[in-house]
């Protein structure tokens, strides 16, 4: 049986101005994670007072996921891994807590507690095989500053990690990381084989139970795909940097392969990675399509392993993107006056 | 679409010796809404460090349960209704703390809150349909105590709340309702048309979400079937002297139905309540069916509800026993040096 496990989190690194487009504003951003949860779980927001959206209203790739997952009887599981609103979903406790802003000396002080006990319940879960993906606004820039620690930050490239905005922020997320390494005292690669000081420091509670469950999962031999983008392949580091030595794979979208500030094949070579790249064949004559088209979100919430699992499966994908369709419209039914945010 | 909801939380009125048999031992009966949600969601427990049988080795009904809702595809999801040892299965919070033994003059002050986000919960879920569940040691107790504080005592006939043992150690009930009125200052019928009264005095907090939950999905005209025995029977009758007087239904088990300490019939008058009997047809050839066949444990985690969506889905019961019967084995697998406790 496979299990799409989301790992819900925050990180206030999401604060910082202009850094992610993970919500219509910065103040609704805190109630994304919790949203997302609950449209893997019910198909639309129940507690959260947000349907995720950015700026410009793309809405959420959880959209895509609980599509395709509920296409498919998937079974989806989500763990909290931070989140600082509530959720109405179910959640499984791994004692992680809020992320604080990088740029504060200890963003992460759960990140070793959630990173044993996510790998207690990776070692313990009866499926032969998990998807783990995550929502966390903020994460591809704590994904580049785990990278960074590891002395892996041009692991995708010479400009390295994706954005959820379709112009990649990259000179701040470069500031953030520096400022994130000066108030750590750490240099690059100084926690290079100390992946929990990594995510300590320099991380978010989401990445660290995203790596603490996929390295129990991995001593279980549970096949392990890492379900998404840039920030899947931090937490791809992470587990070689712990010694993981065997097969790993990660099923991403075609918005991330086409990004051009991501190098997956070198990511691929030197984390020796199996990256599957699936294209839902996005039409511009849909206003959530075209979004996507356009660059925004890209990955998310497992999106590309959801399309991978829908490929395997042989969904057609215009069955998925009829499906996204039927989501995307019940999200704007929830809040319409969300749908179109404000600024 | 139908969810099972399954409320899972803890009294220590359980811990009075003789009580229940919902755990093999006192002390490991704190264990058994954790591994019940573990079974519910995964098939076999996953962190909780116990295999929930009674003293003899009757399996829980968390086994049938599960068996039936992973070959039907039934949703479920459990709730956070007080657990006191942590547990694998994603739950969802709505701020209930382990209960008191009722004996205590405040065993339960969560149970306000969590009956008002119980409701709040229920009233935003997306489903056509609703069966609600519960897993509380001890719960027929506080069962009693409630329907005595609300002036019901008699609503299941003069002998009333049916037990997981199968002698009934009914007098024992009678005097911790007693000592527990006492304790809080109640005489019979003292909470009439008082529920939140009588579930925060003489209650537990899964009872308190049960109740919260039905009288949020009945709001929203989402139709509740309560799942189980007596203990359901007791939040029929809190949503009766909270007001409401649409239909409600009952879904239960054979053996609740054959218990010559329950008097169903009474129960749907008075309540009115229309009441689904379900017999699952167990074989004395195989000891998990031969101890319900006994007697024990009749009901809860929903069993009674899984049954009458089997049978309304045309599911044979054959295929019911069978599904149980690899589940059990499992749980067997799961942890041998408990399925046959110590005592």
């Amino acid at each position: 049986m496979t299990r799409l496990v989301l790992c819900a989190g925050t990180s206030r690194t999401a604060e910082i101005d202009g850094i992610s487009a993970a919500g219509a504003t910065t103040d609704l951003m805190v109630h994304t994670p919790s949203a997302d949860a609950e449209i893997l779980t019910y198909g639309r927001p129940v507690r959260a007072p947000v349907v995720p959206v950015s700026p410009s209203g793309c809405p959420t790739p959880a959209a895509v996921t609980r599509a395709v997952a509920a296409e498919l009887g998937v079974e989806t599981t989500v763990v909290d891994a931070g989140l600082a609103e509530p959720t109405g979903a179910p959640t499984v406790t791994v004692g992680a807590r809020p992320g604080d802003d990088i740029r504060e000396p200890d963003p992460v002080p759960s990140a070793p507690g959630a990173f044993a006990a996510a790998r207690q319940f990776g070692r313990s879960l009866p499926d032969d095989e998990i998807f783990l993906a995550e929502t966390v606004p903020g994460g591809t820039t704590t994904a580049l500053g785990v990278l960074t620690a590891l002395g892996e930050a041009d692991v995708l490239g010479d400009r390295t990690v994706s954005s959820s905005l379709p112009e990649n922020p990259l000179s701040l997320k470069r500031e953030v990381v520096a400022a994130g390494l000066s108030a750590s005292s750490l240099s690059p690669g100084a926690a290079a084989d100390e992946p929990q000081v990594a995510l300590r420091r320099m991380g978010d509670p989401a990445l660290a139970v995203v790596a603490g469950l996929a390295a129990g999962a991995l001593e279980t031999d549970t096949a392990v795909t890492l379900a998404g983008g840039t920030q899947l392949v931090a937490a791809a580091a992470c587990l070689r940097h712990d010694g993981y030595e065997g097969p790993l794979s990660l099923a991403t979208t075609a918005f991330i392969d086409a990004d051009p500030t991501v190098d997956l094949d070198r990511a691929a070579g030197d984390l020796d990675l199996d990256v599957t790249v699936t294209d839902p064949g996005f039409s511009d004559d849909h206003p959530g399509m075209a979004a996507y088209n356009a660059g925004e979100a890209k990955e998310g919430v497992g999106m590309g392993g959801a399309l991978a699992l829908a490929d395997r499966a042989e969904l057609p994908m215009e069955t998925v993107r009829s499906r996204f369709r039927t989501v995307y419209d019940r999200l704007l039914d929830a809040a319409p006056e969300q749908a179109v945010p404000e600024q």
